[in-house]
């Protein structure tokens, strides 16, 4: 059966325009919190298969949004490579011990080995695999090398990133051995995720936007870039979607074997299809508060529906959803991206 | 005596492109936190003009910067409207009570009312003028109606600013009534700081990046241009910065009265050039942690000096300056930035 989401990813032609949104296995569903208080903290809610399924289906199951994608956490992979982390709550992912020598780095598991300990994941899409409406898409996901490395070397969020880029400008040969070590796990990682069962896969690089222009393609691109070409090289026919965030003024510079890219809020759409348009379809980019009122999102989906006319276009919001959007809104907003692009 | 600074300012030929860096009068001075710690907490030295002074002073004697910014915070505005501010440590600054309804809003005081009692401030320039090398010019600031807005409608810092734009989704109206209030007092209190000596006068957005594209022209810049037109139509030779922070896809709409745009470094300062270098002086832009390095430092001086070839320009750094940057490292950036432009 042909699923419209993967149609869209490779530019074919849809009857509409496909939708889902980032972070749509959350917390603004109730069935979702009640999965989640089942589950005990985050950490084993992404451990279990059976639930981490549950809670992967739940916003298809509520919204009919067009892809699934996989309930699971970036941060999956630097704990399986030996990082121990906590989610401290309110405070974000925490690890213990953040990576500061050769010998730290060292001491990490690497490339396949790492990704075949994270068997749980592939057995959520195993599961999913059986459970999902033929007609919607999966997708798997990975975070980039670079989101990856922020944590794992500041050991949790930053405003600044002072310390990776302390390591960047003073040390940037260990930065690049960090980078190239989660490269070679991320590759593996997705790919046993297209064997499991992904249609499609998305690389987030949430702190894309933490680096200036230059370092952005040194130290994060770049090794986006390996993934896609070692991915496309193995698996042409499944789609690639990558979502750097927060880089709207780097655009002429991308590049690479990938099918969409994900457009976020803060990039203009007219911007993002004026530079990359005519070589890639394009995802987003409502920004995510408007769900709070539903005007607004009809207004911003007549709007980006208007400037992508003629271009090929992928609905979702500029970043995740949020915990306090009432369900009929992100329902209106899923309803109404169909509506208004069939017309 | 003429200033190198204003000079450069209103886009005139100067011996060398001048440099300050914002935050200058800050943490990463020894001498700095010495009075910091005898002024108390850090809205105490706020109120303080002999210790205000002396800490504004601090970064011109020990880095000869050719402009001294005068030290204060963006929130006076604020609490000086009748809203209680306190400054959590590691948390940043709080409001007890935030702006929730049309009462809390009517209850603030407004105009030039609320601008006369921020007169600590104004002494404290009264005390610069006299100390101030008067080769040195003397930036005096405000937040954008915008940024201050933020913290008055969140009631501190935010991720996702999800009150303030329900507000604006859902009631834009009152959040342009809280907007207009706040402009009012922005260009009074601008006005009484050159009044009492500002030589410039620069307006800090430093949450523009919270806004798309649209929302951004409406419920911020509008508000800036506002307080440009006021200050140029009263004050023609005094110098206006803007410095809207993460904004680098909506230049293109960029307009208004002023003299020197502030580009942040998450903005390529190429781009910069390109879209606003023939209309105004730009300022910026060297990625601030490139000070734990000296050699990166160097660098990116140099490069942002060829781009720079032929446009005005005033060096900065792209975001403020951080506590545990060396001194001797903030003192090499501002050598350089002389050395390398008067070749």
């Amino acid at each position: 059966m042909s699923k419209i989401f993967v149609d869209a990813c490779l530019g074919k032609e849809t009857p509409y325009t496909p939708v889902w949104m980032m972070r749509q296995a959350g917390r603004y569903l109730p069935e979702y919190k009640q999965v989640r208080a089942k589950a005990g903290d985050f950490l084993s809610l992404c451990h279990n298969p059976k639930l981490a399924a549950k809670v992967t289906l739940q916003p298809v199951d509520r919204l009919d949004v067009d892809a699934a994608i996989l309930f699971s956490d970036i941060l999956v992979i630097p704990n399986e490579m030996g990082m121990e982390l906590t989610f401290v709550k309110n405070e974000g992912p925490k690890f213990s011990k953040p990576i500061k020598t050769k010998e730290d780095l060292a001491s990490l598991g690497s490339g396949l080995e790492v990704a075949k300990k994270l068997s749980y994941v592939y057995d959520t899409i195993k599961i999913l695999k059986k459970e999902l409406n033929p007609s919607k898409a999966l997708i798997g996901f990975s975070g980039a090398p670079w989101t990856l490395a922020t944590y794992m070397i500041e050991g949790q969020g930053s405003k600044t990133y002072n310390i990776c880029k302390k390591m960047l400008y003073k040390d940037s040969k260990f930065l690049h051995e960090i980078l190239a070590k989660v490269t070679c796990v991320v590759k593996y990682y997705l790919e046993e995720q297209i064997k499991a069962g992904a249609d499609v896969v998305q690389i987030f690089d949430s702190w894309a936007g933490a680096l200036e222009k230059d370092a952005y393609f040194d130290f994060s691109w770049k090794y986006i870039a390996q993934i896609c070409t070692y991915i496309k090289q193995k698996y042409p026919h499944i789609p690639i979607i990558v979502f750097p965030k927060a880089i709207g003024t780097y655009l002429d510079d991308i590049y690479g074997d990938f099918d969409v890219f994900g457009v976020d809020w803060s990039t203009p759409m007219e911007l993002a299809k004026q530079k990359l348009g005519n070589k890639y379809v394009l995802q987003g980019n409502m920004e995510p508060c408007r769900l709070y009122c539903k005007q607004e999102t009809s207004q911003s989906i007549e709007k980006i529906t208007n400037i992508m006319q003629g271009s090929r276009h992928i609905f979702n919001l500029g970043h995740g959803i949020l915990p306090d959007v009432p369900v009929e809104n992100a329902k209106h907003f899923v309803d109404e991206c169909k509506r208004i692009s069939r017309k």
